[in-house]
This record gives C-alpha cells, sequence and structure tokens, in this order.
C-alpha cells in the first residue's frame, strides 16, 4: 500500500493479520457446528475482513511503538496484536452495517459481502435460486448485520480479554464506549442526510465525517497507544484532537478519491457516492453556489443516464468544489501539525510520537489510493 | 408480571429496572451531545428498553440468589445488579435487529422502535414529511441497526467492567462470547427458513429456536450465576442442559400463546408470526401433515383475506400442530426435571438452586401472557 502508514516492521505487521485470520478462523469453525450456511457466513465474512489496508491496527501500532511501549517482551507484544486486531474488528464491523444501510454491494474493488450473498451460488441442499431476488436480498442484507454484530461484540471482548493491568483496561473500555457510541451517532446522521431528514449544512456534514470515520479509526488507535503507554490524561486530550483532526483529512482524502480519483486505483463501486446521493462536504459545498441548479437533478438517481456521473463531477471542479474538499484537508492536516508543535500542549508528548504523527499527516497529504 | 419467574425480592426487581434506567439515561444525555435526531433515538429506544418483563435479569438473580452469593455485600450486590442489567441490554439489543430484520413495527403491543420513527413527528428543525415513505423506512430500520449496535456493544462493555474477580470475568467473557455466536447463528437459520433459503424441517426448526432464544435467554443467565458463585465446571454444564430445555420449552408456549393465545394479553402483532411466514415448530409440524396443502396458501402472505389468519389457527388445531407443540413444551420441562432430580449429576447442584429451577419449570408450564 502506499496509504498513510509505513508499517513499523512487516513482522509485527504480519502479526496482526495472521492474529486477525486465526480469530476469524475460529469464529468460523465455530459456526460449522451451526450448519453450512452459517459456516459460509463466517467464511466469506472472513475472506472479506483480511486483506485490508489495516489502518486502524497499522496507526495503533505506530503510535504505541513510538511510545516505546516494549514489544521486545512477549505476552506484552500478544497484548499489543490483541488489541490491534480488535480495531480492525470493529472496523470491519462498522463496514457490514454501513454496507446494509447503503445497500452498497461492493467494496474494495469487489462484491463486498453482500454482494457475494446476493450472487450464490448457495451451499449444496439449500433450495436458493439463482440470481437476485427480494428473498435473496433480504438473505444477504440480514446476514450482514448479523455478522456484524458478530465481529461488533468480538471487538469488544478481545478487548475486555486483553492481558493488559486493570486500570489500563478499564480506561480502554470507557473509551471503547464513547467512541461507540460517536461512531454510531455520525453513521446516524449520515443516514438523516442521505434520507433527507436532516438538512446538509456543510458543518453539519463535517460534524458527521469526523464522528463517523475520525473518531474510531483516528482518535480511537492514537488514544488506545496512550493509554497502554500510561500516558497522563493531557496527552491523550492532545491526540484526541490531533486524531479528530487526522481522521477528517483522511476522510476529506477519501471523498475526493472517490469522486476524483481513479476507480481502478482505489477500488470503490465507481461513482457510487454520486448514485447514492452520499453527503460529503464536496456535495455540501456545492450546494451552496450557483452550480448546485444543474447538479441536483442528477445526484443520488436511482437510474442515472450515461455520463451524469463524469458530468457531476466536471461541474463539481468547475464550481470551486474539489478545491474546497482540497482546502479544507490541508487545514486539517495544518492544525494538526500546529498541535503538535513543539511547545504548548504538546512538550508533554514524547519526540518519537510526535513524528510519528507527523509522519502519518504527510502520508495522508500524499496518498492516492 | 405472571411471568415465569416470580421476584428474588422486589428490591432488587427495581434496583435492576433503576439500573437500566439510568444505564440508558446516561446514553441519552451523551447522545444530546450529537444532535436532537440522535437524542431522540435514543430516548425511543430508551423508553422501550425500559418496562420489559426482565425475564433474563430476574432468572439471573434468582439463581444468583439461590446459589447463595451475598447479595447483603454493597460492592458485589452492585456488580450482580450490573450484570442483570447487562443481559436485558443484550436481550433488547437483539430484539431491535430481529425487529430490522423481520420488518416488524410492533412490539408489547404498541409500535415499536421503527414503527414509531415511521410514524413521527420528527424533532423541531427536521425536513421529513409526515406519513412513510422508502426513504422514512429506511430512517427508522437504519436507526434500529444502529441503536441496535450500541445497546450489544454497551452490554458486553458492562460485563467487562463489572466488579468481579478476573478468573470469574474472564469466564463469563468466554460464555457471552459463545452465547452471542450460537444466538446469530439462531437467527441466521431463522432468516433462511423464512426467506425459504433453508428447508424447514422440524429438527431444524427446534435447533434455531434453542439457538436463537434459549441460548441467551436462559442458558446464559443460570451459567452466568453458576459462574459468579466460582461453581464447578460439571455444574455450570448441567446448568446449560437446564437452561436450553428451559428456553425451548418457554420458546414453544411464546409460539403457542402467539397462534392461539389472546393478542390483548400478550401484545405481539396479531397474527404477525401467520403474516411473515415465521417457522415456528407449530408450522413445521403442520408441514408434515395432509392439512398443509390448505393452510400454505394463505401461509406468509402478505396480502391476507380478512379471516385467513383465523381459519390457519383452526387448521392448525384440527390437524394437530397445537397439541404436537404443547406435547414437546412438556416434554422438554420434563426432561428439565429429570435432569434436576436428586442423584446423578444433579446431586452437586445446592438444592436451592434446584428448587429455583423447578419453580422456573413451573412457571413456564402456566403461562398466559
Amino acid at each position: 500500500m502506499t496509504g498513510p502508514m509505513a508499517p513499523v516492521r512487516d513482522t509485527v505487521d504480519s502479526r496482526v493479520e495472521s492474529a486477525l485470520q486465526r480469530r476469524l478462523t475460529a469464529h468460523t469453525h465455530t459456526a460449522e457446528a451451526y450448519g453450512t450456511e452459517f459456516a459460509r457466513l463466517l467464511r466469506l465474512t472472513s475472506e472479506r475482513a483480511v486483506g485490508g489496508k489495516l489502518l486502524r491496527p497499522r496507526l495503533f501500532l505506530d503510535v504505541t511503538d513510538a511510545f516505546g511501549a516494549s514489544l521486545a517482551d512477549d505476552v506484552r507484544e500478544d497484548a499489543i496484536v490483541e488489541l490491534a486486531t480488535a480495531l480492525e474488528l470493529l472496523h470491519f464491523g462498522f463496514l457490514l452495517h454501513d454496507d446494509v444501510i447503503d445497500g452498497d454491494t461492493m467494496r474494495r474493488g469487489r462484491p463486498n459481502l453482500i454482494g457475494e450473498l446476493h450472487r450464490a451460488p448457495f451451499s449444496e441442499g439449500s433450495r436458493a435460486p439463482r440470481g437476485t431476488s427480494p428473498k435473496q436480498e433480504h438473505w444477504a442484507s440480514s446476514s450482514a448485520i448479523l455478522a456484524g454484530d458478530l465481529l461488533l461484540t468480538s471487538a469488544v471482548l478481545d478487548l475486555a480479554r486483553a492481558d493488559i493491568p486493570p486500570r489500563q483496561r478499564h480506561r480502554l473500555l470507557n473509551l471503547m464506549e464513547a467512541v461507540v457510541i460517536e461512531t454510531v451517532a455520525g453513521e446516524h446522521t449520515d443516514v438523516g442526510l442521505s434520507d433527507g431528514i436532516l438538512a446538509p449544512s456543510l458543518s453539519d456534514v463535517l460534524l458527521m465525517m469526523t464522528r463517523k470515520t475520525a473518531a474510531y479509526s483516528f482518535e480511537l488507535p492514537l488514544r488506545a497507544a496512550a493509554v497502554l503507554a500510561d500516558a497522563p490524561a493531557e496527552v491523550e486530550a492532545l491526540l484526541a484532537v490531533v486524531g479528530r483532526r487526522l481522521g477528517l483529512a483522511y476522510q476529506l482524502q477519501d471523498d475526493l478519491l472517490s469522486t476524483f480519483g481513479d476507480a481502478g486505483r482505489h477500488g470503490k463501486d465507481p461513482h457510487s457516492d454520486l448514485r447514492e446521493g452520499k453527503e460529503t462536504a464536496i456535495i455540501a459545498y456545492a450546494r451552496t453556489t450557483e452550480t448546485w441548479p444543474l447538479i441536483e437533478p442528477r445526484f443520488g438517481s436511482p437510474h442515472p443516464e450515461a455520463g451524469d456521473a463524469l458530468l457531476i463531477r466536471d461541474l463539481l471542479r468547475e464550481c470551486g468544489a474539489e478545491q474546497f474538499a482540497r482546502n479544507l484537508m490541508e487545514e486539517q492536516l495544518h492544525e494538526a501539525r500546529s498541535a503538535l508543535q513543539e511547545g504548548g500542549l504538546a512538550s508533554s508528548l514524547p519526540s518519537s510520537v510526535r513524528h510519528c504523527l507527523l509522519r502519518t499527516a504527510a502520508s495522508i497529504e500524499g496518498r492516492s489510493s
């Protein structure tokens, strides 16, 4: 990957991947006792949960490493890898429910779990016809709700069982609770914006992005690393601020890539954001311009005409929305860097952690897939 | 309530209710920072989560009490109440997702969370029209998915944070993991049966019921009480067996009441099981009889004709399905009682626990709402 985080070290990276694989394989084995279809669901879920960019575990491991937590000590390293893996399980659980809510059937350039369950073939002995029917769609999305439930609870259970001192575990569990409610709130706002229940103001869209994605993807890994290092509360608070800025920048970059980037590189359902009427910062800005009446009739249309998506892209460029989002992303990175300046609040931060976070900011800026 | 469990003592009962209320009020307060609509979602969720029969917490408290765990010691009682409350949160989280999957809009005799979100009025400032549109349905079901996510993770977090010895906490967390995967598996099978993906054999339907409901509603509270009492593994294993039998009996009674009982008393959407084509043991038996061709065209019809439900009820009685389910329920209770006979495996069980479980069996048998 050319993504935001350079690996701390390949061995730790591959340990997270193996731990994730092991965790999901154990679930799949358990599932086999409950019938062919359920085992298949867990197998398909596992295949899709593994092979991602491991953004959150990497970030957590990078910062933990920068805090000087001893990865040499075997017991401690096991616990750290387990926590890193829990972050990925949490992420994938949220993704599954996000896909159900958005009705998405593609992810990372291929059918997601729902898409795969739509297209069969089913296990031998099952009665499902091939091809997509309303019942099969219901089966697919219900399956994804249930798989998501399993992953979300597994993530919390793994956090709870990690072999770390009680005080830190308690702090981590409280952090997890705050982050889960914020993520759910952000997703709820996102649904409200897409369904037209909430008015799409630019400030609400930015808050939604911070809550839905930045909180669990950046703030949580950073703060969890601080908790593990037993850092004082003001350090955790500083990392919260930096994490939210970096996370919002990452998400703005993500939306820029989805809307203007090369689908062949980022692997998303091309133009799905535009087709679904996803309320991004790009769109929220465009709504404030005179170009919007040209965009609106084509935006979020379930039956787009050929060329609509390309036309919207051009209009979004013309009206300045692309530049606006790019500037906003730069502003977030600038604010993150300012917070990390030596002196002031950041003086309590080990310089290794500061450098690690500055490298993260740089990689978000240079991201292309 | 005339339900299965007599309260241990009213003060403990009301402590669970207050703890549940407190827990959900805290979530609602947190939610207020995230906007009016999200606060409203949490308020509506809380209103519906409180006021249930507290079947699972009561069962857990009864058996914990029978094991002689000291409820006098303040700290210990707090932890016990917290664990009892977590069982109710888990239950309500599963219910919310179950309602999303089944498309149900009623629960306990009034609109459930989804039904309430369908019918507005929305908060001031929101743009939603009154009445139900596809977008509003999407908003309602998505909201219920997210509220369920919050409750399920909260349940696990509360279990993890309860102030009990580490070894017992670890045992409880492992138990929780096993029960969550089994519940999800049972629900998955239920969806497969309803969607016609899985063939509705009687044995599969019974397994589904045990997994989907008995595991978390009876086996979990019983085993959790054994863990809290630090009971040996064979006692926990015996309670697992008894819990599954009692849970299946409870569910059979539930289906009998839904199908043949008085909707005014049990509060469910009348005939919703028949309209949705829910695969109960009653239906699975009826499929094996010569009467089935008369039932099938009316069963699971989205547009039932007037009188269809009553006709199905009569046919289910005639073909012996009601009696079959009643016998099966009695058989489960008989097996549970046999396992609790003095001598044999049950000799390791304190007699107070045995008596408590026998009382539970009796109350399931006599249940009428």
